[in-house]
């Protein structure tokens, strides 16, 4: 387990360039990875402190298709935060724990994610209004 | 410098008690500090995967007054994140590269953040939308 309780934020950008440029004034560093999830259908930019593997990072995700999830977030909200993932040691458990307790989850059983690991969806009314990704690490 | 670069997101909840609790069935943890920052008139629960002061933790931020900040953002936009933060190695040289830029800060000097490092501000116009925090690690 990482010494970082989060593994990324997610923040949905309309134009990945400009924003990539944005942070990178922010940050005062580049992004680590650029890459595309083509059945997600986004371009990723991500900011670490360490490699690409490290917590803690920051992930601009930007729509490739008017029909992405993110072109319908950034059509319904504007551009800002999409989500936060956090690293759990038992996803199995947590997933039920939260079932138990009547909080709604959007993957009920846990999902391969881009980057290998294990990972669930929580809806946002059970995060006090953010949506919460669930990873566990290998 | 911290192998996180997120030091923390902060997340506006209307009741700490509870949000602490939805956290931990989330988490699997417990919060390692709850405590009151008087002249932000909040009360902040803590959730980390090393010890307060490590990188990547998520805030929850409530209100103690209705004239708080937090009291105002909750009226306004209902429960959810707030704010992340970010740790630069060189506050100063990031907030005169993005008053260069043009972007718009909060903090146009570094002042001193609750925890004591040099923390500044920037306005979410700059961030796509996200409200940022800049924190310089002593």
């Amino acid at each position: 387990m990482a010494d970082s309780l989060l593994s990324h934020v997610g923040i949905a950008v309309a134009d990945l360039g400009e924003a990539i440029k944005r942070y990178e004034v922010i940050t005062g560093r580049s992004p680590v990875m650029v890459t595309e999830v083509a059945d997600q259908k986004v371009k990723v930019a991500m900011f670490a402190a360490g490699g690409h593997e490290s917590g803690g990072r920051i992930e601009l995700v930007a729509a490739t298709a008017d029909d992405s999830p993110i072109a319908k977030y950034i059509a319904k909200r504007g551009e800002g935060l999409h989500h936060i993932c956090i690293y759990v040691e038992d996803i199995d458990q947590r997933l039920a724990e939260l079932k138990k307790e009547g909080y709604r989850l959007i993957d009920e059983t846990p999902r391969i994610g881009a980057e290998g690991n294990r990972i669930a969806f929580v809806h946002p009314s059970a995060g006090g209004g953010v949506l919460i990704e669930l990873e566990e690490k290998k």
